[in-house]
């Protein structure tokens, strides 16, 4: 048992799908009295990878015990390439053998991936049951854990297939980001910063500053980061909770960056890798547009590179990009649509019709 | 082109998810202009069987491209044994090829199981578009088109994996009841009979005076009793559209019916044969636990036996009966829970602990 002190709560505000974000570091031994607060019960299925599985497996297991829960793992093989309907399809056997009942509510541990299959399966398994989302990676809590976009890939693009269905708690427990190897905090990085350029130039002198702090993964900063973080998601989801309009913005970097995950397989580049990329090459498709400053383009390439970012073009054609990403979710009346930064801290969404300049724009690139 | 005459317009009201269905003779050939009365974009899928496709598929298509539409059919092998995810699979694997955008919007054309594997796709594909089911079996009419549960079977239950999705509009052609073969006719009456045993004395009393016109097939009378139908339904789903529940009495007949199908492999007995055999037995358990009148479950069976349902017990053991009771989504706090007529006309929802009863009741019968 771990000493649990709690950081912080952040209220998402979405009427009768209002739910708390709770951060804190080694709250993850609270898990079972949250459980228990939300009326959940046995038999509880925890959904995680085999990674996540083995670090935290058993405390969860533990504290759901703890508190009077029949709990078992559901395990998959970790990363983004195990994000498929047929991966999906081995957690509903999992869960016919459990036998839940639509009340007995579920549990997400781990990352992004995670959190996206677990919600999925939350969202269709009885046609729907309540979830808790207890991310551990830096991706999914200070981005993917929020907000209730769940869902999967697949061949034809990322996300293809999913749902809007919200959890009933966010957990966040930061001490779970020491066992993250530094390959994964840069990748969650990349959501921090894209939260820093469409909302927030404080934040993004923040991450600047403390840059070192950050890939050591010194957890003080991360006490402040993640509820920060959370917060501006959690302000653009009540806005805008289905993607009609204003949650577009949090794509920045995403219509480039979906294309290149789907069209190396899920297997070069971690998601915010492919996100980091796709920031700096649509920034540089604003500014080729005339909408984004160069010193914008700039100031984000220096941060990029600083992290240490990834940022050659993979063996991949301006044609294949375009094409893949007229399969993305975010394509309107046939034309693509990009987040450009007019400055850091605010963008705008713009249908983009001029596909030579993007192709152009991507194939400049070093 | 046929003479298209609506017959009326019945409004179901959910908020901001409501929706009409509209019934009339020969309205298939209207599709193209409800599509566009809806704002749905090209390019358009309709979800359908290969029976339904071979009858209805290019009218449909003819009447969405005399609309402006571009629309192709997405096809799967007709029966209840296809509403697997593996189908679902293959469907999403369609759309990724025609590459339709978040409103576009989708077509249900076809009988039940078109309806809620359509409906799933719609619910989960781009996390969601709108739908319309253009229902053309008596049981689809009557029944599974209205009140948005959608989703498919699993080995381990009936409808095990689904959502609530609504669609935008219900087309009803009582005409294409006409293609129907007399096995269909009859599986779509148990539903007619169930609404009636619910909730309306008068509609079960109807089907007695006017069973050889139904089992004829006789349009005029089901001009009457699509509609009156779906009032019924509407005005159930109104009340609890997800099933917390007043819903729950449109399962009367389905929690043995359910069991029934998933244990003979959705191959033996259509829907509504299960069903009919399933109200049969739930009404002799009723009786055997004092809730239901012995002259209310004679007068059932003998509307049953009047249609030519198979009532004889298929060789699966209580044991097995109720052990596959307990996956289904209707159990709660470990109980299972049945509908029990009190009259024809009213039900009441019992959660029944006394599983020998269960036993005994099914292993008695006939």
């Amino acid at each position: 048992m771990h000493d649990a002190q709690t950081d912080g709560v952040i209220h998402v505000g979405l009427g009768d799908r209002s739910y708390p974000i709770t951060v804190g570091s080694g709250i993850l031994d609270t898990l079972g009295s949250v459980v228990r607060s939300h009326g959940f019960r046995s038999p509880l299925a925890v959904i995680t990878d085999d990674r996540v599985a083995s670090l935290y497996g058993e405390r969860a297991l533990a504290s759901l015990r703890e508190a009077g829960f029949e709990a078992s793992l559901l395990i998959f093989p970790e990363g983004e390439p195990s994000k498929t309907l047929q991966t999906i399809a081995s957690l509903y056997d999992g869960m016919v053998k459990l036998k839940p009942e639509r009340k007995s509510g579920l549990i997400a541990l781990g990352g992004g991936v995670a959190g996206d299959m677990a919600g999925f399966v939350a969202a269709t398994y009885l046609r729907g049951m309540p979830f808790i989302q207890v991310p551990t990676t830096l991706l999914a809590q200070v981005d993917s854990s929020v907000g209730g976009k769940v869902g999967v890939d697949h061949a034809g693009g990322k996300n293809l297939i999913g749902a809007f269905h919200q959890p009933v708690q966010v957990l966040i427990d930061t001490a779970t980001l020491k066992t993250l190897d530094p390959r994964q905090v840069k990748a969650g990085l990349a959501e921090v910063i894209k939260h820093g350029v469409i909302r927030d130039e404080r934040l993004f002198e923040k991450i600047k500053t403390e840059l070192d702090s950050l890939l050591r993964i010194d957890e003080r900063v991360y006490q402040e980061i993640v509820p920060w973080n959370c917060r501006i998601k959690a302000q653009v989801v009540e806005q805008d909770e289905r993607e009609h309009g204003l949650r577009a913005i949090l794509n920045f970097g995403h219509t480039i960056g979906h294309a290149i995950e789907s069209l190396t397989g899920y297997e070069t580049y971690l998601h915010g890798e492919a996100v980091a990329l796709g920031m700096w090459m649509e920034a540089r498709l604003g500014c080729r547009l005339g909408i984004t400053p160069l010193d914008v383009v700039a100031s984000l390439e220096s941060l990029l590179r600083q992290v240490g970012y990834p940022l050659e073009r993979p063996s991949i054609s301006g044609d294949q990009l375009v094409e893949s990403m007229y399969h993305d979710k975010k394509v309107e009346e046939g034309t693509l649509r990009f987040i450009f930064p007019t400055r850091i801290g605010d963008v705008g969404i713009h249908a983009v019709q001029d596909v030579q300049s993007i192709k152009k724009v991507w194939e400049e690139s070093s």
